[in-house]
This record gives structure tokens, C-alpha cells and sequence, in this order.
């Protein structure tokens, strides 16, 4: 309405198409769109042309948009998959996570960070990003390939454990020192809050389903998850967990019956709408003149560290099976995406990272999102010919779960 | 994430909680879901047991919410049908605009009130909500009968005229006087842009296909329309008008390609999530205790004079067909919702009305919204029979398109 609120209007309207825009320019020089949303932010925000100081209330939507993101990886991701899929996948994922942490940490304390910025670093390099991993595999129409199945399932665990790493860092950074009792009860409580989220909570939303259909509220099945996605989202703060890993459970729980209450376009539209302001505040956050000789050199090498500890430590558990194979899932594993980035943004609200670490971790981000696509093209080229030339393909085919805005 | 903005996260997930439980027990009492959000604004706000207390960032949540309500009815909404249905209609939204002002206003100037805020509570007495009528007799299976036809033609009319009202008025309270040139050329604009967003930007909407399918952006139409639903807000207000306005013309531009993109229940998940903050926040504005017995004996003819205007005066064109078809119309036409609201509102935000002329309007609203639907039922009763009795009906349809939620 009239008078003060224009400008909120006026904000989210630029904001809204800039990132969009940018997003489109990205995606059609083959670059992952959401890199061009977070460029936008860069570009017009505080740091350099000022064409949009966010306010509070833009950065409330971007959290809020942090979360329907979480959430909808949620809702497509299937918790029997993560329960099914072997020990390969979860060794894979295992290893993908210790040796980024560990090569980073080490590296980063070798260069005299201190030890919760080095953490929250190592921590940020951690996570693999299910989207751009699984929009790649989709392009390439090779989903249904063996090391494609692998990898979806590392990713899905390496969320998981990522996120408890998450919670794990997170306490200690707001609890000052290491306190290693707290440390293993925090543990234990993610992992027990995991457990029951992904065993026991899709259970409860089954049994759910004969009292929905006497609610009067219209469409109460996406009410329903709503409301359970802002509780969840709570719910984890309290255990001192992050929001987005509250939501994602919040999406897991509700993950098999999204199709059947047609959820996941739903979501997925709340996401379009809110999606765009979390990655252009992202942008509009980064301090550009903090990238100096030395902040670039860090950014390269913990880029370069990042490339290689997962191709390492994802590959390793397949090498077995073959240097290809292990090379696929090594490369496939590689980018990372939103969960680095909320880490380092926790990171910088906290205030236990500086403007330096946060660049670098975008820069990182950056790095690992661009390198890999090609890469995989080449190494998946004789599956995607073969699965080309046996099933016809509808381009314009309009129900696109895995969509490009995830990470 | 953490710090801070953990109580944004609680605020939202009480008031999402409350807003839809207390929908569920109004929709289960039969009563429409959106006055139980109101109510849980006014229980738990500021003026009662203060359990929240909204925050700017709420606020602006709820502002947004109100954009994205009135941009899904315009989805709901075609422009063929508005151009298409007959002089019937048309005039019905006249008569049904102009006897509830005239009498609203000269009630208000009689019994004393000032200038604005007898125009502001009459502009308010206008709009029907096309929702509620909509709702019920579909829920009756009556959608199809003349004079359903005839109302559904004539709150769309009532809607476009009534928001132009609703400009006209914003304006010459922001304006100060009542400046008649200026009056004329608002007047003039108003009816430009809705001519225009009427006749030309749906075909300007469909121009876009074939560029829309080269978009590399996953889901572009529903980016584009929403992108189109920020800046037609933004667009109303640099006009004079109120943002709402622009964003119920975004969903008629898209209106005709709305199921081929399948917008509109994705329009409607943003919806979900975002009306019960506008609807709450509504409720918690309101100041119980400005109901004293003055107030009380106003609310109470505002309401008297809100329902007879409505069936005079839109029964009136539809005498000659009977009285019984007269007063299913003007009965049909009756109930008010949330674009009332909306003018109370922007009239308290812009300090032209007072609390207690925005208790009165909430009064009128709730008395309008609740005494037509029995009386509906009783009219149609021969009608809905027949229907029911020649289709079987499916209760469990999922797709549905006339939400609750709207007014």
C-alpha cells in the first residue's frame, strides 16, 4: 500500500528481475544461473554501484527464502533412497567429507588462520550440492547410470552429514571455546533429531493423511507441510542447529507424499518467488575490495584444495570399480553450492569469520560450481549418446523437478 | 539463521499456526476460514493477550501477502469474460457500487463523521467479494445457472470499478482537498491502465510464448509473472493507485495462459503461505476497545445499509426477470471481503480514518461475509438439488481452483 512501503516494492521489483535477469545471462553462457543471481547482488549492492541497499525486511525474506530452499531439496529427496542406497554411497559421502575438512583445516591453520575461522572454512568446503550435480546428470540424461545413482546418494548423505557438521560448528562457535561434552551432546542430539526425522517422521505424515481429508481449510496437505517446515525450523534453532537443516527435514518427512499431494511445484513456486532475494543479499554482502593479493592466493588454493579432496576422497571408495567410474563420481561430487554459502554467511553473522573468509568462500563456491559441468560431459559422453539415441526426448517438457535454482 | 532472527522465525510459525487453525474451526463451523485468521490476529495481538507482537518485517510480509491475494484472483479472472459478459452484469456492478456509497456516505455525513473518513468507510461498503460468492455456489454446484453466471460477470466488473474507486479515493486523501482536475486525471488514468491491462497486455502476454521457451531460466513464465506482478505493483502506486491494483492486473494479463503454465496453483502456494500474515496482522490492528456503544450502533447500520444497498441495487437491473432471480443476485452480491479490508486498512496507514472506522468496516465485513451463505443456500435450494442429483460429484477433488482463502 501507499507511502514508506513504495520502497520495499521498488526493492523487491529490482532485486527480484536483476537477479533473474542475471541468472538467465549466466545460464545461457552454460554457467550455473544461480552464480549470476549472487553476481547481481555483488554488482548492484552497497559494496559497489549502490543501486540497492537491502533492508532488514529484504534480508528477513532472503532467510526465509534460505529455508522453502532447504526445504523443497527436502521434499525430492526420498528418505527410503537414503536409507536403500549401499555403503558405497555413504562411504563415499564419508570420505567426499573428511578429506575437504581436513586438507582445508590443515592448510588453513598452517597459514595462520585462527581456529574457528579455519573451521568454518573447512566446514564450508564440506558440502556437495545435490542440484547442480543432479540438474548436470539430467542434462546429460544419464540418471539412471550406476555411477549417477551412486552419486545421488553420496550427495543426499553428504547433506546430511554436512548439516550435523553444520549444527556441530555452529555450537561451538557460539559456545566460545571447545567444549567437548556439549560437543558430543550436541551430536548426539542431531543425530538423534536426523534418525527421527528420517526414519520415524515420514511415518507420521502417512499416518496423517485420513485426517487431512476431513480438513476444512483448503489444500490443508501444503498448510500442513508449511506449518511443519517454520515448527522444524524453530524446532532446530533450539537445538542448536541450524534453521535450513530443520526445513530440510521438514521436506524429507513429507518427501512421499509431495507427488501425491503434488507439493514439490508448489514449494518449488514459493522458492521461485523468495529464492532470487537470498542470493542477491548473498551478493550484496561481499565486500569486493577485500579480495587483495593475498585473500586471491587463499581463495586459489582453498578453491584448488576443494577441487581435488573431493575427487580424492569420493573417487577413493570407487577405485575398485575402475579410475573412470571413480573419476565420475569424484568430478560429479565436486561442486558445492548453497549449504557452503549459508555456512559462511552463518559464519560472517556470527561474526567468527571475516569479510576475507566469507570472499573466499564465494570465490571457492564460484570455482567448484564452474569447473565440473564440462568435465562431466566428457566423462559421461558415450552414456549420454547411447541414452540419446534410444529415447526420444521431449525438450520442452514443462514438469521440471530438478530445477537450476537449487545451488 | 541463528541470533536474532530465531524470533522472526517463531513469530511466523505462531501466527501461521494460529491464522490457520482458527481458519479450520471457522470453516468447520461453516463459517468462511479467512474471518477465523482475522479473529486469530485480534485474540492474540498487540490489543488483546499480546502473544505477538508483529514486527516491521511481518508487516511487510503481510503487505506482500495482500499483492500476491489479489494477483491470483486476477489469474482466476479472464479478461474474455469480462469483455464478453453482457450489459446485465455491467450494470448490476454499477447499481451495486453506486447505492451502497450513496447511502454509506450520506449516512456517515448525516450522522456526522468527517469528509475522508465517510468516503473512505463508504469506498469501503463497495467492493464484493468475488471469493466468497464464487465459494459458495460452487460448493452448492450452482456455477452454471443464469443468474450464478451473471454474478460471478458482475463482481468482476464490481472488482475493476471498485479498485478504481479505491485509487480515486487514495488519491484525493493523499491530495488533501478534493481536487476535481486532478480528480478527472486520475480518473482518466486509472481507467487507461485498466483499459489497457483489459484489452492489450493479455495479447502482449501471449506474444511472449515463443521467447519464453528459449528462456534457459527453469519455470520462466511463472519468473515473468511474477516478475510482472512486482513491477505492475510498483507501476499502480507511481500512478495513484494502490499496489494491489497493479497486481490483480499482472494475474488478469496472465489469466488466459494461466493453465498452460500452470500458474495458478503455484500462484496460490504462495498464497498459502503468505495470506494468513495479512489476514492476521489485519486482525491485530483492530483495537477492541473502540467498540463502545457508538461505535457499536454505527458498525451495526453500516452493516444494515452494507447488505440492503447490495440487493437493491444490484437486484435492481434483474427485477424484470422476477423477483426471486433479483434477489439471488443482489443476495449473491452481498458479501464483502478482503478488498474492504484493504481499503480500511490503507485508510489507517494513510491516518485518514480512525481506529474505530476501521473497527466498523471489520465489523461490517464479518456480518456481510456471514449472513449471505445461508440465504443462498435457501434460494438455490431447487437448483442445487438438481444438480447434485444429475452429476455424480467427486468431494475429494483435489484441484481446487476456488480457494477458501481468498475473501
Amino acid at each position: 500500500m501507499p507511502h514508506g512501503s513504495d520502497s520495499l516494492l521498488v526493492q523487491l521489483f529490482i532485486i527480484f528481475v536483476a537477479a533473474k535477469l542475471c541468472g538467465e545471462l549466466f545460464e545461457r553462457l552454460r554457467l550455473p544461473g544461480v552464480l549470476g543471481e549472487i553476481l547481481a547482488g555483488v554488482v548492484l549492492g552497497p559494496y559497489a554501484f549502490r543501486v540497492v541497499i537491502p533492508t532488514d525486511t529484504v534480508y528477513s525474506m532472503a532467510e526465509i527464502g534460505a529455508i522453502f530452499l532447504l526445504f523443497t531439496v527436502g521434499l525430492e529427496t526420498s528418505p527410503q533412497d537414503l536409507i536403500r542406497v549401499g555403503r558405497v554411497s555413504l562411504n563415499v559421502a564419508i570420505a567426499g567429507i573428511a578429506v575437504p575438512f581436513v586438507l582445508g583445516f590443515v592448510f588453513l591453520k598452517l597459514h595462520g588462520e585462527p581456529l574457528h575461522e579455519a573451521i568454518f572454512i573447512a566446514a564450508a568446503m564440506v558440502a556437495t550440492s545435490v542440484g547442480i550435480t543432479a540438474r548436470v546428470l539430467r542434462d546429460l540424461h544419464v540418471l539412471k547410470t550406476r555411477t549417477a545413482q551412486i552419486i545421488l546418494g553420496a550427495a543426499v548423505f553428504d547433506d546430511i552429514l554436512g548439516m550435523v557438521l553444520l549444527g556441530v560448528v555452529i555450537s561451538m562457535a557460539s559456545g566460545g571455546g571447545v567444549n567437548w561434552l556439549h560437543l558430543a551432546f550436541v551430536t548426539a542430539e542431531a543425530v538423534a533429531f536426523a534418525l527421527f526425522m528420517i526414519f520415524v517422521a515420514p511415518r507420521l505424515v502417512g499416518r496423517m493423511k485420513p485426517g487431512l481429508q476431513k480438513m476444512q481449510t483448503s489444500d490443508a496437505p501444503l498448510v500442513l507441510a508449511l506449518a511443519i517446515c517454520l515448527g522444524l525450523s524453530v524446532a532446530a534453532t533450539k537445538i542448536g542447529m541450524a534453521a535450513i537443516i530443520g526445513a530440510f527435514f521438514a521436506g524429507l518427512a513429507f518427501a512421499d507424499h509431495a507427488h501425491h499431494w503434488n507439493l514439490e511445484p508448489r514449494a518449488q513456486a514459493i522458492n521461485q518467488f523468495l529464492s532470487p532475494f537470498f542470493f542477491f543479499t548473498m551478493g550484496a554482502r561481499l565486500d569486493l575490495s577485500v579480495f587483495s593479493r593475498d585473500v586471491l592466493m587463499v581463495a586459489g588454493i582453498i578453491s584448488f584444495l576443494a577441487l581435488i579432496s573431493k575427487v580424492i576422497g569420493c573417487g577413493l571408495p570407487l577405485l575398485r570399480h575402475g579410475w573412470k567410474d571413480a573419476l565420475k563420481v569424484g568430478v560429479g561430487m565436486t561442486p558445492r553450492g548453497e549449504v557452503a554459502l549459508i555456512v559462511a554467511l552463518i559464519g560472517l553473522q556470527m561474526n567468527v569469520i571475516s569479510q576475507r573468509a566469507y570472499a573466499v568462500v564465494i570465490f571457492m563456491t564460484a570455482v567448484t560450481t564452474i569447473l565440473p559441468p564440462p568435465f562431466l560431459r566428457i566423462l559421461y559422453r558415450k552414456e549420454s549418446q547411447a541414452a540419446v539415441s534410444q529415447t526420444p526426448l521431449s525438450p520442452g517438457d514443462e514438469s521440471e523437478n530438478v530445477s537450476g535454482e537449487i545451488g
